[in-house]
């Protein structure tokens, strides 16, 4: 654990995408390759069991391994050395990796991390998408002032504001599940994609081994032409945008000037050192900083893609580290808005106080659309600007100024005039929307 | 048309997203409003045809247009006064937009825009798909090195690498396509994304004019949450990735060393201005710099996702040139890709000259494999290496110094170890990879 | 001029980079190239006029030669066999391009393109400085809320505000002046970068080139080495950056609840079609826009610099279009920002009345500081934090609930605690960092 | 470590931004702190011994100062804490982290990590120019292809590129010793940049503190003004695309089919798991996939300008760990091309024969020059044109084919045409580049 993986990351997709982890599910493709190659007759039965029992992680010496991994250029090349010199039976021990090529160790055990991640996200996202649907339903006629460039421009409610969220969360949750489904794939094509040292049986290896891993098996191996997995990245990266889209409005909304929600506190959450009445966005200020990051490790990735001929140098090796890292934001980002929203505080008092510091403002859309019938959508546009600029000028609510209008009266009535400033009556489509979010 | 659009773009998407396009788009927004709102009664039905005439692009001074864009933030807003005046009816003309804001013309206008280029890119994909096919089918026994890390590692054919090619380009086809088809939606939400000035007529107005346009109606209008947007960004960066790996592949088959494929020729077509001699490579090197660019577009539009609150400050301003201009680079690379792929020369005979350059080391993994039964695969893999060694420093072939290895000799009969050394038995699984992907 | 020009862009930056300029630019080069070699008798100087009369851009159709660039790879191939046409001498004919190479000719031709907009940018720049500098002196007695993660923290002064920003511009100005001023290099190295066909004659014509067209000698040429070039694109790109936080400053301030500054009012600026009343930020918004997308585009020439051996396939035609692109983001940026600045409106009431809103928790750090001389650090940190949050429970003042606490007043006078909430007195070294920022 | 660090990074950078080197440059920054309050009598001279003795990292609990700056928010308030109550003289606790702030802490800190990075970074720089000199002073004679679009060109020196390399080496190492030593300032300015809570006495003790850690005093602080920050983070991305390029330049050489220059041979070195005889690239793979990174994480950088008025929510946070992984990726890359450099490996034998590979094709240009006095320029690319398509069709000498052709013997005597065969002849000013290169 480094000094801020509490803060950027899930500790769950830590754990699945350390160095320990790494190297054992590139082992658990060596044990299930050794199965899968007995079953279907190329190496004797008798191997696996020696194997299988070499492929322990806790059997490695990863430090060794990393300074190794550098000589070679890859890791699978010192690890599977290594392996070798594990297998007690030396008859087996021939029979290790047979037929299969760095790559495909690396990549086939990065697609068991990813399959392992690919749950443990879901969960995360089910919480979060349930916690929005509370606040969309508990805080549907929750009335706050909707901003457009950071102005206020009319009423809406707390309740439309969460199912939008909601409904850009099951959007990128649903794009994810679907590019990691794609993703499972098996790597298999030995030295150079044909699986040529198994002659005519690689394709029966490769679906024996596909079935030990229930992984799909690709249409033939994907060493240099990486589509599928840089398309997880990107789907893990869109995901953590729309992280940022929510938090984003947290933070915005804790502005002392605003003040309407707050995340969650907790003991010593989100203190100054400095001012100890402060009540600092942290789980925000966390996802923000992932959704400023994935975009740069997303381009790393699309960059990477036109790896040389049968195999790339160097886009390759950029997936390694970069891939991993999206994951690690994505399970950071998820884990941040899940808790913020699972206990996200609300101040209605301060939403209804803002609703009404623009004395009216917030209705001249609606003065004008009332008036335009009669006296035209121009002239009613010009009326109700000049009002506005007035009320702003003198501080003097709208509606008064235009009670005194002429124009105004006498195109409708003190209380249908009246009317159009109340908010609740300017929502709009605003409850069928979350109806159709939450259904 | 700029200097570079014919090198880089292709002219049929290009004319989809140019200005004259773009406002054409917003004027369809705007004539169909008309008409679904007359269709619901919302808006009197004579209005629609004084409004649906106004609503031609060459009608509008676009130079005009552009410098008020600059004073009003978006075009729409102009756009709007200029349409509202261009309606020769006055009672017709105070229905121009009703209900709606800048941003519901705008991203509509360029959802309709996406449409078009959906079947441009497709008709584009599926020429480039056939003409992979019928290069995977043609060369299925056309042998060539397999090059990993740009180093000879063992025969491989070409039919295979095509097979590769075209596995990847129908992936990423089919994200786009999906992409586009989830992103192919109305926007309507109003000033506040509630469609509050339609009163309790909104989602009724939503759904007409859905119809009119014949796009998917939304869950909530999504003003500021753009993930199936940037989506679209994400497929399209993902297929030049993928364009951009064939194009990698030209550019190092092209090689004078190499030396064994080249894009068609055509009079004039990448000559140099100082070596009359050399044939230079131009769609693949126009292929691969959209490579290069694509990354960074893609990361802009995920850097923009988390726009504020109702309406992003900024965010959404960095979308309008750059996902377009990701829809020009794909159609570049696409048509670059498809005219040289549809045309590419092969050169047998230097395939077969490369892969004898050799001296028969590619056949070293078949022989360190035919002798591990016998030697066990450290010992067997220590002996070629030896002998690979000797080979190179003496330009002696392979197969000669292990003839004359008794430990080879007692393990192996003189025609299995000859054999090894004819490419056409090293191919594995290359001819049911090839089926596979061509069925 | 496309639809969004004016909006992200400034004209006279436009007009340096259009096509018009570009080619004029590269038949600039081959005009001095022709004097240069003519200078140190390696061409006739007879040869000249005849030349320098063809180097007209308005002598050449640029969309055929937009046309011929696709086929050829590089616009240099058709512009060269166009202007040999163009000779009327065919004597002189002969002698045209003399030497060199494509990449010489496109790269010169950027680099007096950037040499004319260093001129105008360093301009903007000084128009920028200058009313910040205004600013800063007009308010360095301004009182406002400093604000850290968006949450008030103690009070601070607009003047300060504005001379963090003309440090930041100036710093980034400086940067960018260094960068162009490494770049504006003479490109010179025939098809090899050896100048071959110049004989031992090259260094010499280089020389005398560099000193037609009043350009640095480079070391060596840089077809494939593209650091200095490079980094003026990131030198760019820094420049917006620091301008998009001013923008970003701005915008915040100008939200409906912070109301503190605005962007000057113009007519026609910044209103909204469905709301009249509205104030939008737009120089603000077109700078935040340039802020997400410059990024990207930097990204892209980075990546772009492993350029294969002596001329790159694609890295260098990523440039074409990507370096120019940041030239009109940071062009635009900068108008932008220098018009927003020269005119920006300040609300002081506002500024007072937010500096208010906390109930004096905004001088919460300075009471503990007060009190841990005889408190201790940790117990005035305690005492205050509980003051704090009950003066936001009870909506009381902080002043009046210590004044109220024994502790608080066995420490300090009535008349200091007093003080403490005077933000006149809060303000530290404010007005010395001003000095040292108008320097 | 992690199981890449040692493939991708350099030992002592690494070991200057892990998270001991981390916490003990914020110890350190409060030591000094202590210091220098005291040394100007704004805390008790008494006090400085005790908290000295507590800044020491190895006081400290590192995963509890991780966990609990999940919390917080940031790693200096928990830092702080802790430290207040590791200082065993009570009275001397209460004076830890006087006037100070979070982001004082942790960017100071960041900043003495920079300066110990920087003499490592330059005395890697120093060794890897050593060695670019060596090579271009030792092969200077030393003849190849040059290659423009990956096409053989027209002859060069492997001089000419080593020097090619020196150049962008050089520019590199000066734009980021430049850069890091702008970026070498003291940060401190309190809560909100005003150093409020040391009231008239904030600027004598930025000074004080300033020259206790020998750093620059900035104009003012620059909490959310990073710009000299991240060009260090450019500098980084612009060294590593230069390094990016020499590595480029390394795997195209040691391609199977051009074999002219290898990575030095290492035991254990660039094997391949299934192949004994090749030699794969592993440092120049490195080398790339850091070029393929940076330019993702300096465009997050970047895009986090925009920082909020006092302090950036999420953009400076971003920063945390994308800087320090461009020290970690730049120290890996120069270490990789350092020793790559120092013993690469040149096969003068390929070289030569590489050249003749196109049957005196790569001396059209200076056929088609010495032509063209007599025939003119068009005729004579146009003759030569016409004589190298024919010597690649029929596989005959363009010499031999030259020798035949009447306009060309009527126009040149034999031993000028076949001296034109002669690469030592066509390297131009190659061997005066390399002087300027190397003076």
């Amino acid at each position: 654990m480094t000094l801020f993986d509490p803060l950027f990351h899930d500790a769950v997709i830590d754990a699945i995408f350390d160095d320990f982890a790494r190297v054992q599910a590139m082992l658990d493709f060596e044990a299930a390759l050794a199965r899968a190659e007995a079953s279907v007759g190329v190496i004797p039965a008798g191997a696996v069991g020696a194997i299988e029992t070499a492929c322990r992680v806790d059997r490695y010496d990863l430090a060794a391994l990393a300074e190794a991994t550098a000589l070679a250029g890859n890791p699978a090349i010192p690890l599977i050395k290594r392996l070798t010199e594990n297998v007690a039976d030396r008859n087996a021990a021939r029979w290790v990796h047979y037929g299969s090529t760095s790559q495909d160790v690396i990549d086939t055990g990065l697609v068991l991390q990813m399959r392992a991640a690919r749950a443990v996200l879901l969960t995360g996202f089910a919480g979060l998408e349930a916690a929005l649907a509370k606040l969309a339903q508990e805080h549907r006629d929750t009335l706050l002032p909707a901003r457009t460039l950071l102005q206020q421009a009319l009423p809406t409610t707390f309740g439309l504001k969460a199912a939008g969220w909601l409904t850009s969360i099951r959007t990128v949750r649903a794009r994810l599940d679907s590019a990691l489904g794609q993703a499972l794939q098996l790597q298999f094509g030995g030295a150079a994609g044909t699986l040529a040292s198994l002659n005519d049986r690689g394709l029966v290896v490769a679906e024996a081994l596909a079935r030990e891993l229930d992984l799909a098996l690709p249409v033939l191996p994907w060493h240099a032409r990486r589509e599928q997995l840089v398309d997880v990245g990107l789907a893990l990266a869109l995901a953590i945008g729309a992280l940022g889209k929510v938090a984003r409005d947290v933070v915005l909304l804790m502005q002392t000037e605003v003040g309407e929600a707050f995340e969650p506190a907790a003991p010593g959450r989100g203190g100054s050192s400095a001012m100890p009445h402060k009540r600092n966005p942290v789980a925000a200020t966390a996802t923000l900083a992932a959704a400023l990051r994935a975009p740069g490790l997303a381009a790393t990735l699309l960059s990477a893609m036109p790896q040389e001929q049968e195999r790339g140098v160097g886009g390759w090796h950029a997936e390694w580290e970069v891939l991993p890292e999206l994951f690690r934001l994505a399970g950071g980002a998820l884990r941040q808005m899940r808790e913020t929203c699972a206990g996200l505080e609300i101040d209605r008092a301060r939403m209804d106080e803002n609703l009404s510091r623009t004395h009216g403002l917030l209705f001249a859309e609606a003065v004008t659309l009332a008036l335009a019938p009669s006296l035209g959508r121009s002239e009613a546009h010009a009326l109700v600007e000049e009002a506005s600029r007035k009320s702003v000028a003198t501080a003097t609510p709208l509606l008064t100024l235009l009670q005194q209008d002429a124009r105004v009266t006498g195109a409708i009535s003190p209380a249908a005039l009246a009317s159009l400033f109340d908010p609740r009556t300017q929502l709009g489509s605003s409850a069928h929307f979350i109806d159709r979010a939450l259904r």
